[in-house]
């Protein structure tokens, strides 16, 4: 028992670690509370019974599952299950008259074959990755309300009834969940986007600022403590693929918000995460050296220190700038800057290394961090083109 | 008109090639159109329908909602689902017990105050990582059975009645869609797994196979056509991380089935893929030197080409025949060999550069691929030890 009960204390200290981390979640789930009670007392109330029946329990079902976290997921949710619904209510009602023409025993037989077909098409068509990623939902409710309006049907002749019924109670779930998810503190993914990709590009800039300092320094003191965190923080930038895709598709729902419009570029956003991931794993080569067996001497390092330094730190500043000029959405020329700088502390270096420096072979390690840093450069510039 | 036909034509042809990639999709689809009407059948006869009502209902749109592409997704599913509702039914018709005892007004109150409490903790439980990922759905559930019994007791004082009508028509939906997917041409994301993991390990080693004579012969002909497909395979292994954690997960919830045991080391293969990542960021940086502007001279490039090419052969026969090994889950020392062949190959390469080849500058580019290269090795005998 007392295992147990540690155990438990350590799941409401995981619980409420999460909610520092993020507020917004605790809001959110006061939300999601909130307005399925809110709903539900909308069940108590006798006229609304006495006009959808049991249905009227569907609106609460969808607003529980409606409701997501950010205005953008719920937005599309709401919207694919009421589309959906709609066109399937009427094709679920077409498919019942076409049925009863026939009567007796051919009325179940034609509704099978109806939803088999219905079914099977439209699962296959969930795998179209298009399909995938916007209308997934949308798709599954499409066969859901088919089938439950089709094979009603079995049993009771007013379907059209019943169909209205379901797509007036998920217009209210759906309608609930939306006003209150953008009325009440919403989370707009768009800006969650847009400030993870500034992230990013900053972790790089600190990655990189630290970078030189670092390297030069490691056979000095062969690096113990300070605080070398900077150094990890651009793993998450290398398998950021995924979670920006699908941000930035759930962001396309969003209506316009603060300085976000409608159909703000978000298509933008994924190539600059794109470059901002190259980079990153040019960084991670670059992090690769720093653990390398094969160590310049520091004869050889002090002289191309200045150099690479030199390129590292201005490229560190001009990612920063351009994460900066990202989150204030401006334009400005300090990031050119700073590529300029730090290009022709590259071609510094190139010459450095041209000149009579090739006695020892080891040295040209610190080659790449130049390539790597010039490329570096290119992707600054091309990320400039956009925010 | 035209132009929408044109575009229907084009979303058919998109569907069969869909098909065509992998065919076990219209299998899967066809099983579900099948199941949904099976159970449908099921509501179509008098004594169920009797005992259950429009309950039977659910029972379809359990098997729409559960039944997943692979064996993994769909148990999974199907098991927080059963449980979810049986857990939730049950704290359901207690919180209505408590409730009616003090009748009233209280009533209603009571049962408000209960689902706001519910819905919040478990909707900020959601976030949670390691609940999220295998518990996500049935998270989801809970708040709904829950509210569905909660809420339905405004209404109808036979709470117990409505919990076990949904517990036992979410039992049958889940069972058939579970049974439907293990015996009809189970789709095992095991397996899948398994093998995307080769398939990862393959594409590294054909790139690198390939590598070698594309590097030392970019000079002579500027690479114009062949077929070079293998020096992007690898791409996909970068961001692999989402989706082969994902599978991972679901992969747990898959009984024993061909060669895998049910508690399979399902982290090992994420190991695994972790280290073909850190491999693929390398490469990345290998083929990076096959874009660069800065190019080595012919003349020191073919004093590197033997040892150079040495190792690139090697460790792809390595990774190569890990994957063939993975592949056929045995133990072989086949790679152990390549791997020693290539290290020593790299000591060559270490030994040519420290003789006095350090004349011109911009051949040291290469050291960084030998390097790599041993990196690799190292790696390679590091996947060696799992398979």
């Amino acid at each position: 028992p007392e295992k147990l009960w540690q155990k438990i204390v350590e799941f409401a200290w995981r619980l409420v670690k999460l909610g520092k981390e993020d507020p917004r979640r605790i809001v959110h789930s006061i939300k999601v509370g909130l307005t399925i009670t809110l709903v539900s007392i909308f069940y108590y109330f006798e006229p609304v019974y006495d006009g959808l029946g049991d249905c009227a329990m569907w609106a609460v079902l969808t607003v529980i599952v409606v409701f997501e976290f950010s205005v953008g997921a719920t937005l599309g949710r709401g919207l694919n299950r009421m589309l959906a619904t709609l066109v399937a209510g009427a094709l679920g009602v077409g498919a019942h008259r076409i049925a009863t023409q026939l009567g007796g025993i051919g009325e179940p037989i034609v509704i099978s074959v109806f939803v088999v077909l219905i079914a099977a098409i439209v699962t296959f068509m969930r795998f179209l990755p298009k399909m995938k990623a916007r209308y997934d939902y949308g798709l599954m409710m499409f066969i859901l309300t088919f089938c439950l309006i089709s094979v009603s049907s079995y049993r009771d002749d007013d379907t059209i009834h019943l169909a209205l019924k379901r797509l007036t109670t998920i217009i209210v779930g759906s309608c609930a969940s939306v006003i209150m998810c953008i009325c009440v503190w919403p989370v707009w993914i768009g800006v969650d986007l847009h400030n993870q990709i500034a992230t990013n590009l900053e972790m790089l800039g600190s990655f990189l600022e630290g970078y030189a300092d670092e390297y030069f320094k490691v056979s000095d003191e062969d690096g113990n403590s300070i605080d070398k965190s900077f150094l990890e923080g651009y793993k998450s930038v290398l398998t950021s693929k995924p979670s920006e895709e699908n941000m930035a598709n759930l962001a396309r729902w969003e209506p316009r918000h603060g300085r976000f419009r409608y159909r703000h570029p978000w298509k933008q956003y994924l190539k600059v995460g794109t470059l901002a991931r190259q980079c990153g794993y040019k960084v991670e080569a670059l992090h690769g050296y720093l653990l390398s067996e094969m160590q310049t001497p520091l004869e050889v390092r002090n002289r191309l220190m200045e150099p690479c330094t030199m390129i590292s730190k201005e490229s560190s500043k001009a990612l920063k700038e351009l994460a900066s000029t990202i989150r204030k959405m401006t334009k400005s020329s300090v990031p050119d800057l700073h590529v300029a700088n730090s290009k022709a502390a590259a071609e510094n270096l190139k010459s450095v290394l041209k000149s009579d420096w090739s006695k020892d072979v080891d040295l040209f390690e610190i080659i790449p961090g130049a390539a790597v840093a010039s490329v570096l450069m290119e992707i600054a510039t091309c990320t400039q083109q956009i925010a």
